[in-house]
């Protein structure tokens, strides 16, 4: 009814005039808050395919000019999601539902054994669904694990995909859903730049449905994939929001049951999902503009949709995973975990994660030899992905809070810190000693990367790993253009990271 | 990793009976805070075509039994959403990005004078994209204008739809996609039991971009389409997930130029879309459990997701309405109308609206006369549907504030009352005055349902007319299940409308 009335031309002009005014004509941006023209050096992708035809470098990237513009909107996608106790077995209906006939299952050795993949065949038994399991997931998946996947699905031609499991699992998934709908496509093509060629998405892939045991990566929700490519010794992926499941089933009685070391690690992993993609660059200090909506990054920086997920799951983190860690019979803790879990995964899968993940890559990937407590059986040594995300936490908002101390205070009252008397300059330094403290009382969490087994002659090789994670760094606040002064600043950041 | 030392399965064992124990064994349900088996008796479809082979009671309905159970979980679904100024001008390389060819542009005769059609047909024509306008659409759709459009699009064969306009044309292009996909379908098939057949969507649609020009209706979001159903002297609609956009295209410059008259509007209907599902009954509290999840309805009662956009819209729509409505060039309030209006639509779409909305439908269509200022040159009277929705709040909440007096005790603290020292008691007062202060100071409002023209006399007709809106009184908490007792409770809710 309102177009009916609608009038008021001059108003309109006018309006319309100033928001152009404000938006295009920023004030000049502050080194401290922004990253301008930090990725302008990812090449533009290649045109090896036939869809690259279609997406030439002329229409789809920025121009020389237009690349000094920075970001003017932000996009939103989520998977749908299906929470409840048992929902599991809602899932052989699913598939009927949309008419499936060859499911694939992807998994791992373990889950394969647990309750949910019981509920998963028995529930597409029961709809008369044909499918086949691939239990074959690595734990952290590499490239040749992810290879391996692809190659086994090809011939199975399946038209839906599920995966039972953790990140590993659901991000195999995703990738041989991908590659399973582009069979000419290079396994690099995809693959973020400057590793790979990070060419978009550029069609809908076949319906996949992830089913979560942990309450961590938020996987079901994101369009982000991560593997290492171990001839760059980097952790990589691919990121994008075509890839993202078509719904997450989040199931409490599938991640209950996890031991209180894999609680701790999963919610250590959500509490930085949020805390990184709340402090992020804000959207529209993300350089370049995208010239095609389809270029636009999952990974755009903090917006105001994604701050309402990310805050809420660091409110919800703080409060509930050290309940959920001490007592696997607070069932509302271990429910808010993994309700927590996924609306962070909302919250980073559309703004990104920065210092924490970028630095965590090379932290795991060069473990001296420790072995975290709860994961001793495991026949080789590993740092938990949480673990190794959450010891640089404290170095890193303390780095970050200049660019944004409000949000650092906002952060650390969340840790339920009375900040009414605390100076600006003084956030970096009261949400790091709330960090410390809450690792703490979490238990059995090292004390710095000292207590990994790391030293001063590590630094080098560290800062070295984590200049390749690009997509992630471009989104830390106050992080140097200058990649001398970037590893400079990377460097004392893993100094003061060495012990809390 | 986790999966790889998943262990304790006496531990899982312990944790799955508790979760089952609290889940299955709810306490009694309290009849002031939910409706048990209140929409038990909508008959199940009839099997009048093809899918309803697949989609047969037996399976998919519940049993005696299972109808009495509770539901166990919720479902968030939501379109993806792009929001910037200037956005609109993307949605050519979108509709070129996933291949569309020919394009059924839905609009009206005032939406397409303005400048966001203007942008859509250059962004089309830039991208080589055909496509044909259809601009017949009708303010507060009626069954038979929605035929007619259908009538118009079946012969097109578009493979993609584009709204531009208000929920009237966003509710009806979402029709007209949905019909042109059921060829051999009756109207009713789909509309909202138990006026139609409640039929699930069973198959996914053609992709629909919605690009808004009110902050109001939030419908680039949802899966509802509303119409008058002119038979039945009632609104009704279908309501499914799969009727919803596959993206939101929200353009601050589209909705700036509306008159403040149509701002104040549209902001009510916001207000109220927040209001009304943050106070929904809760979705563990509804009948019966679905016995498939395609038949879990959309609007399913309050969740801990829905709650999250819900509350927060409502924080936004109080700060910033008042201001965008006062002044044309704040353009900061006109942005953060439209985001609220989006993130309500996110939360209702998801949770329900409840007596807002039910009640508002005889009061819009047994109009005495009224003319809303700014409206006046309309043909014919009309209460603006956000006018309609917000004059009888006041009450509403008065009324259901019983069933949770925390909800709406936190609702007034959003509203800037200080709540520290008021009774649980008193909520429902507290909210009613801080809404009838809120409606005094936005201006322009009516006092109560006499300031439409109402009197006693209507009171019957109104409640008649109320009592059809089942899909959204199941939701509202408080009201009884029996029919005679319900009227009775109407028929109160409205004379304490009268007047605020």
């Amino acid at each position: 009814m309102s177009a009916a009335v609608r009038v008021a031309p001059n108003a309109a002009k006018r309006a319309t005039s100033l928001l152009r005014t404000i938006q295009f004509t920023h004030p000049p941006s502050c080194p401290c808050h922004s990253n301008p023209g930090y990725h302008n050096n990812s090449p533009p992708p290649t045109s090896l395919v036939a869809r690259a035809k279609a997406l030439s470098p002329s229409r789809h990237y920025a121009t020389p000019s237009s690349a000094d513009a920075k970001e003017y909107a932000f996009e939103m996608a989520a998977s749908s999601i299906r929470f409840g106790p048992g929902v599991t077995k809602e899932v052989g209906m699913d598939f009927k539902n949309m008419g499936a006939k060859r499911v694939c299952v992807v998994t791992d050795k373990t889950v394969d054994k647990l309750a949910a993949m019981n509920q998963v065949r028995e529930g597409l038994a029961r709809e008369g669904i044909n499918f086949e399991v691939y239990s074959d997931v690595h734990v952290e998946p590499k490239d040749y694990s992810i290879k391996d996947a692809i190659a086994w699905v090809r011939p199975y031609k399946p038209d839906a995909f599920l995966a039972v499991g953790g990140g590993s699992v659901i991000d195999t998934a995703k990738l041989m859903n991908l590659y399973n709908a582009y069979p000419d496509a290079d396994f690099l093509d995809f693959v973020n730049a400057p590793l790979g060629k990070g060419l978009p998405i550029d069609k809908a892939l076949t319906p996949l449905i992830a089913v979560p045991t942990t309450a961590g990566t938020g996987s079901e929700t994101t369009g982000t994939a991560i593997f290492d490519l171990v001839s760059k010794r980097a952790k990589t992926g691919v990121a994008h929001r075509n890839l993202k499941p078509t719904l997450g089933i989040c199931d409490p009685l599938n991640t209950s049951t996890m031991p209180a070391s894999v609680k701790a690690a999963s919610g250590l992993d959500v509490l930085c999902h949020s805390l990184e993609s709340w402090t992020a660059i804000p959207y529209h200090e993300r350089t370049p503009r995208p010239t095609n909506p389809i270029l636009r990054p999952a990974y755009q920086g903090a917006n105001p949709i994604s701050d309402v997920f990310s805050f809420h799951a660091l409110r919800r983190t703080v409060k509930y995973l050290p309940r959920s860690v001490r007592d696997p019979d607070d069932l509302e803790a271990q429910s808010e975990m993994l309700l927590a879990a996924t609306l962070a995964g909302v919250g980073f899968g559309n703004a990104g994660v920065h210092l924490c993940h970028g630095m965590s890559y090379p932290i795991s990937g060069q473990n001296p030899g420790y072995r975290h407590t709860g994961y001793e059986n495991l026949p080789s040594p590993l740092i938990p992905h949480g673990v190794s995300v959450a010891v640089s936490a404290p170095a890193v908002f303390r780095f970050t809070a200049a660019s944004n101390p409000e949000r650092h205070l906002e952060a650390a009252e969340a840790f339920g810190v009375d900040v009414s008397n605390v100076k600006r300059e003084s956030a970096g330094e009261v949400l790091a000693e709330a960090l410390t403290r809450f690792l703490a009382d979490l238990g059995d969490q090292p004390k710095g990367l000292r207590d990994l087994g790391f030293g001063a002659g590590d630094i080098e090789a560290l800062v070295e790993g984590t200049i390749p994670q690009k997509r992630v760094l471009m989104l830390a606040p106050g992080l140097d253009a200058d990649l001398e002064r970037e590893k400079d600043q990377l460097r004392r950041l893993f100094e003061d990271a060495m012990t809390h």
